[in-house]
């Protein structure tokens, strides 16, 4: 499909999501040696014995050295220190990527701190988020037949997002593009939502003196509605900060939604209570038959 | 284990729960013959087939004949009119239960509709639902390891309950007492609220002029956060109905969170966001290991 090869990626952050992305494009045969660099040796170890990276490196200035691709797989308020650590190494051939869920701020980000190298950087979103973190939950198959949106700017340059784009591909993902304040609203409203309800539900429960009872009764169905809600704290945090304009008109815009619903129920409207689980059913139903 | 073995069982609905009642039961060899009866033809013939049950009754009348157990396991709101329909015809040892998702309205229904059999009338709740309805879902493993609750009254009569416990013993349950009540209070926080908020969040996507393209970005987070909202609006219409003081207070309590957790987005506040995240993740972690 492509001819595309990398020397040598470069992985900031060898998470769940930067350790797959290792896994996969070694497996696709499209790069030649993996560098990794992060905060905790014991999980930049096990990426290593699983053979999602093949050195740890210490310093950015290593992990770089050589690289021709580079991945910047941290949460993202994380990302301009990273930016700003990379700039002044990075090869004159290299491109960047990145994994964050937010795009407008890892996008502003790197404008202000990868300075000429920002013509080179292809904004990227795999949706592959898993409520598992750390390099021990990679796996080569994170990306196959799942969602990158690509938020290219007007600096970027088309042959830096030609090589990018080829990355992702090999991993199995099918390539979406939007802009970056489009991107933000759709997952606002599609996937940092749902992690905030998520969140707020377990910690109401969670918080109840009768807590151990009431989750001594819960079933299948809180499993999974609240599976998001053992994602990483920290990740999700920053997603909500950096999204925080967007997650909170999502948020205020359930707030209404959940008043017409108690409006429903305090009447005893029984009909139009069936009518919008009936339209959510069908849609729901409909979306999963189109995914396949 | 038990001795208790019935002669027939009459299951009166016979979706995913009625159908996996019959199958348990069967294979338990706990029970000599099933009747069904319910309002689909081809739901009651797909029964058949599966040997859910063993004939269709058309008449409530022809499905208690001789039958000692009998099963109502049709949306709550319908309860009442069963409850109705069966008490004429009960056999004198006949033992009733039921699988209703609420229990305060069930009894009140089945205390005011079987008169002097209501003694006989032990409630249950089995947890154990699922998006899936009608027969073709039925499983005899439905209720293996599953909680089901018991709430009998000061009526019911010891025997009756032992008997009912057996039955649903024999399919694998673990059995749970609670006062009808605090059943109610329970599930309307653990289950009906989770249930009311997954319908609410996907019928306002739906309800989008760009649903298409959002529902085109959603990924594995938001199929699992939304399973619940692929279940039976009849059935969980019913279920908001009947428990709607309960379901109301537990939809406040969550808008205060929601109210809660917007103003430390507001603030901006990432320690406070991370803390309500973590209590929720480590809460959420704890549980999924108690549950083994």
């Amino acid at each position: 499909m492509t001819s595309v090869r990398f020397r040598k990626l470069a992985v900031f952050g060898v998470g769940l999501i930067g350790g797959s992305f290792g896994l996969a494009l070694k497996d696709a045969r499209l790069v030649g040696k993996v560098a990794g660099i992060g905060r905790s040796r014991a999980n930049l170890n096990r990426a290593l014995e699983m053979g999602a990276i093949d050195e740890v490196a210490e310093q950015p200035a290593l992990a770089l050295a050589d690289a021709d691709l580079v991945l910047v797989a941290v949460p993202v308020r994380q990302m301009q220190a990273v930016f700003g650590a990379i700039a002044a190494h990075l090869a004159p051939d290299a491109v960047v990527t990145d994994a964050g869920s937010t795009k407008r701020d890892v996008i502003e980000a790197a404008r202000v701190s990868l300075g000429n190298a920002f013509a080179r950087f292809v904004p990227a979103h795999p949706i592959a988020g898993a409520e598992r973190s750390g390099a021990e939950a990679a796996s080569r198959d994170l990306y196959r037949n799942r969602t990158v949106v690509i938020t290219p700017q007007a600096e970027t340059d088309p042959q830096a997002r030609a090589r990018v784009e080829a990355a992702w591909s090999s991993c199995g993902a099918r390539l979406v593009e939007m802009t970056a304040p489009h991107h933000d609203e759709v997952l606002a409203a599609i996937s940092h939502l749902p992690h905030a309800l998520a969140f707020a539900l377990v910690d109401m429960i969670a918080r109840r003196p009768d807590a151990t009872e009431l989750f001594a009764v819960a079933g299948a169905g809180f499993r999974d509605f609240t599976r998001i809600a053992s994602s990483s704290p920290e990740m999700w945090r920053d997603i909500c900060i950096a999204n925080r304009d967007l997650v909170l008109r999502e948020l205020r815009a359930f707030q209404s939604s959940l008043t017409a619903l108690a409006g429903l129920l305090e009447h005893g409207d029984a009909a139009a209570l069936e009518r919008v689980f009936e339209s959510a059913r069908t849609a729901r139903n409909a979306w999963l038959q189109n995914r396949g």
